[in-house]
């Protein structure tokens, strides 16, 4: 394994970003990685000053990720980023992505991974092609006891998976023109910047993945019923689904932007023919696990106790609560162990991290739910 | 209004019956009523049994429902029943009611309130016509909290509501052959006793009755889709369902019976263009209401904060639990007022207790719930 | 087994008492007694009032306890009470409840058992020499859960006990001029009807009656710090306790009534050299297991994994709550069991309620805090 | 202000330690500070190694702390260390401290501050002297929410404060032997490494500083009571204590490491003439407010109606959970503000995060409870 750091370059994520210092933190927490190229925004000034806060080389933050690209493919590879974190709008996923992995470099992106599931398809073809590592940040996946259900399930303690309901409400946007907290979406709910969906897309999707990281279960068909309240959205802010797994398991999934007073509670609750489980992300660092016989079993972080891979996701023990962060810098720590493979020629096999074949099922899961929502709620085969 | 004690008569609820007894702890419990007759089981020897157990004088204690109905009628006013509890399984509810009507007695029964809605619509009509007392114990509207809940919505304080979620999952069927809690249920199982529904009518009626008793909204159309898990079940153990209310609101509802490790946590969660609340029935003592700034306010039973239906609703003060027997209460002793009024030629124009136009309601929800599976979840209009 | 209703009668608890209303439907909910007798109140025409709303007979209905005594027992065996029932305040216990037991009644009192510890131990004496059932309702140990704890700290499921935490504020008393609250305490200020404590008798009594019925430890020493915050308080309304058990268990044990914003958070934390275990009113119907390698296991009430007298203390399944008053119905419930034996002739030699003892190691406790905090929180040994 | 990246040295922290990784993630999570020097254990080889791993150039990787002040005093400025993090076991702290302080280097050091009241006292004198910051990383004040707490007390929203309860237990001592967790603590129960105290210095201390920095109270005196529960440990491992607070709150403030089950709940309640809070570091993201009047409000962290201080504590928006490590990296936060002004020759009047005051308070209060606790518990005045 390579010991230095990993130099890192970022496309968008400038000033007033929300998402972009999250992935800076992430990827910096370990020590493991450091920022030294960017293109932070398409305003050339805007990206020449966000670099300058961030105490960059001048010479390598970019007016435009073209540039960079160009640029940075120029330099000696000692000094060349070894990865990119791509933290644009949606809209600007897919071409970012491609043209940095064609030039040879590895890339983490925020999801959803493309606006169409045609894109997320050729993105996927080039990654196999250029067998380059591409990580996709559906970061809730990073949290420790996400990492201890997944392991559940898949030693059978739930036995046979009947009944999953999978719930992300947000209420940013109940009230919207009088909430100060708007500044974090209006580009979410315009189709250019956005892509066909605001709601699903944007919470939805997480949900999805949560789901198949816990219980690897496939959706067969789904049903959706999605809707638009705000006025000014000109894409769905409430989106609930009915969904049929493959292998006869049953679901709910929806998302809202509109449920009034709810900040981020993603929650899933598993049902087997033997247990039960739930987990909260407003609530991170326990699991619970739900006996028929009426004893509920919480399972806390850092415990040794847990399956190894949610052991090494926790940074702290017990009682020392890990954050949003810490599970975004597991996406992040996982996806290094690959990168560094890729860096001394060696493939890894295995990893455990959101790959562009999640970003396929992403985006098929998008697409099935606005046919079937066109359909007036008509159950839909799922599009893979 | 009439001071003394009200008699009561119930059919059904004989030796290990579940709901039998908390009927005759909740009309009792204020001291408002006497249990003085009763037919407890179709077989003749346990009704027997039954009524010496209760301490009832031997020639009240009736070998059939029809038996009783003639020899309470046979009995001078002042000795007869003012009203009977109808705690038979589903599928004994109307003809019971219907009959006990007819023959001038107010009646209190067990929901749903019949197996059909054309049954429970002549209920509707028997009922209209007698004048007497119907109520139907949709015992959880009984709970202060749920009152509070209903105030504040009605008073505007959420804005207009756009978001109703509603869930009602119970786990006793999973590991059903070894699990000793399935006592409770077997008749629910089979449609000779139960009727159309197992699941949706045993706890997708209360889902439905807590949202149209909170939001006073009424379901305009639904897509339903129903499963049976268990293989000895005759009828669905599982319903999730999505919901267009009338006025634009949009929601989920499910109830199972199969989501191993849950007790009974109904729960409602309603969202306006201002603020959302939630209630839970396994934390009935305390109302959420949430506010899109990021604040969470607790009200809780018992204070003098609350609106006066859930200061009355409460036995005991602020940190005194109210149990489900007292809700349960609350319905009686709220019929209680309307049978009193009864007794004494007077008609009482508003009640706080569910009717046989919940009744109708809820089987028109059932009805709409089966044709609209039938179709594969295609939007069905419900059937009012 | 005696089959009849027990005959109540009660003294005290007339209109608008607190406590009286509680023990009327704990003592009949579970149909084994009915009220037939009273003197609800020191002044004559409100315990006439009372007895009539209540439906009594008027010429049960007394104008004072002494002449209840004297009239009751004059009549036949076979209408007189079988108990009677004492909720005056505190300072009336020791007399009333020595004069029904002399006269050959049996008893239930509200709590503390009496103002002073001689009191205490004469009543003690009496109840001995009498043969008759005195029960004390220190309610809280009727809690399904509570009953649960005892078992699974007796089987040595804890291990050695180390440290035990119960606490018990409340807030009533904090803004005490505006607060409508005020309404059930202002009696509990006054030492003339008090006794010589207010916050520690009202509610320190009962966190000591909790440790002892769920451990079994009783206090070998203590150190106590009493205040009183309120201008028109004559006694303390808070009171912190460093204690040292029997065995060598250290703990801390505190009473309030100005911790403001709490309603009735009476509770209980346990720690053993292998387990922990907490319990608390507020969310009475689950016992929290804690174990030291990082999982907490939660019982629920209603299930059939629990000790015997849980699952006997449980009046509806899991899923659906219990409450204060079924809790407080637990006591009367076993009492009643000792009752009906010696209504028989019988002696009932083990029973699962508080009697005089716990009264006597009540008020021992309360003199020994009184000492304590008269030297300056010297540590005082227990006055057994 | 200076942009560049503040040096950062370390003592202690080597391989296999608890708290050095987290003053490392902390003091960089922001990218204000690299670290480039380090002696990171009294074994020089193990130091060496440390070193390696984390990447340093191994001319700043010194064989013991008094090598690294000589050689990074001989530095010039432009490369020299600007502050050190000192985490070696709390004995070590004074010396260290003294000689980095006296050399011209700002320091960060771990809590308690000393050993001894003395040399902390000699400590602030040096800070004082020097003019160079110090910071004490008790790092619980670093929360958001414990910022507002503070802001709600200075602003009068409890009105006066009354009574306090503060308590941090902890479990892993219990079952010593067996439980896998001991590795983090074994120094601690050994005087020549830990000073005087062991459950009280550890936790005690945090609890203390807890309570001065939300309600700016100074203890006058307390009493106390200290066990020592298991055999191996040479130092207490549980310790309770009665407080009076100048001005007349009154309090309890316990802490233990014997709680089976507990990992690390800290938890805070204050009550006022007008409304009690509370606030607990396992679900350290709310705070609650409780009325009097019977209402609970949670506010969470990341809303724009939080204090500035609150507000600033973020790194995240509401809903995206805040830990540990962020908690602690705003301790370093501030401190880099002070440090950054004292690069630059400007003293920094105000600042938010714990100093050589604050660990002098300590310092005190631990003297102070081993004297009360040698007198059997008796009143004894802080010792400022």
């Amino acid at each position: 394994m390579l010991k230095r750091k990993l130099r890192m370059g970022m496309v968008g994520g400038g000033r007033g970003a929300f998402i972009g210092p999250v992935h800076r933190m992430a990827a910096t927490l370990d020590h493991e990685a450091e920022l030294v190229a960017g293109a932070f925004s398409a305003d050339a000034a805007k990206s020449t000053a966000s670099g300058k806060e961030l105490g960059l080389d001048p010479k390598r933050v970019y007016p435009s990720w073209k540039t960079m690209i160009e640029a940075e493919a120029r330099l000696p590879e000692a000094r060349r980023i070894d990865f990119v974190s791509i933290v644009v709008p949606n809209s600007g996923h897919y071409a970012v992505a491609k043209e940095f992995l064609q030039a040879g470099f590895n890339v983490i992106c925020d999801k959803p991974m493309t606006t169409t599931l045609s894109e997320a398809r050729d993105l996927q073809r080039i990654v196999r092609k250029t067998g380059k590592v591409f990580a996709l940040t559906h970061n809730y996946t990073g949290y420790p006891m996400v990492k201890q259900a997944r392991h559940m399930v898949h030693r059978g303690m739930l036995g046979k998976i009947n009944k999953i309901v999978v719930e992300y409400p947000q209420g940013w946007m109940a009230g919207f023109i009088t909430n100060p907290r708007n500044a974090i979406g209006m580009w979410r709910m315009n189709p250019k910047t956005a892509g066909g969906s605001c709601c699903m897309g944007d919470l939805g999707t997480h949900a999805h993945n949560l789901v198949r990281y816990i219980t690897g279960l496939e959706i067969e068909s789904l049903c959706a019923d999605l809707t638009t309240f705000v006025k000014i959205n000109k894409l769905e802010d409430d989106g609930n689904l009915l969904v049929h797994y493959k292998g006869g398991a049953r679901g709910i999934l929806y998302a809202s932007q509109i449920s009034a007073g709810e900040e981020n509670p993603l929650c899933i609750r598993v049902y087997g023919t033997k247990m039960g489980l739930s987990w909260k992300q407003e609530d991170p660092n326990y699991l619970y696990l739900k006996d028929p016989a009426g004893i509920v079993t919480r399972y806390s972080k850092g415990n040794s106790n847990l399956c190894p891979e949610a052991q090494r996701a926790a940074r702290l023990i017990w009682g020392h609560p890990d954050g949003f962060i810490e599970a975004f810098a597991n996406i992040y720590r996982n996806a290094f162990q690959a990168i560094r493979a890729e860096r001394t020629g060696k493939r890894i096999l295995t990893c455990d991290f959101p790959n562009a074949d999640d970003g396929v099922a992403g985006m098929a899961f998008l697409e099935t739910i606005l046919t079937s929502h066109k359909s007036k709620a008509k159950w839909t085969k799922m599009k893979y």
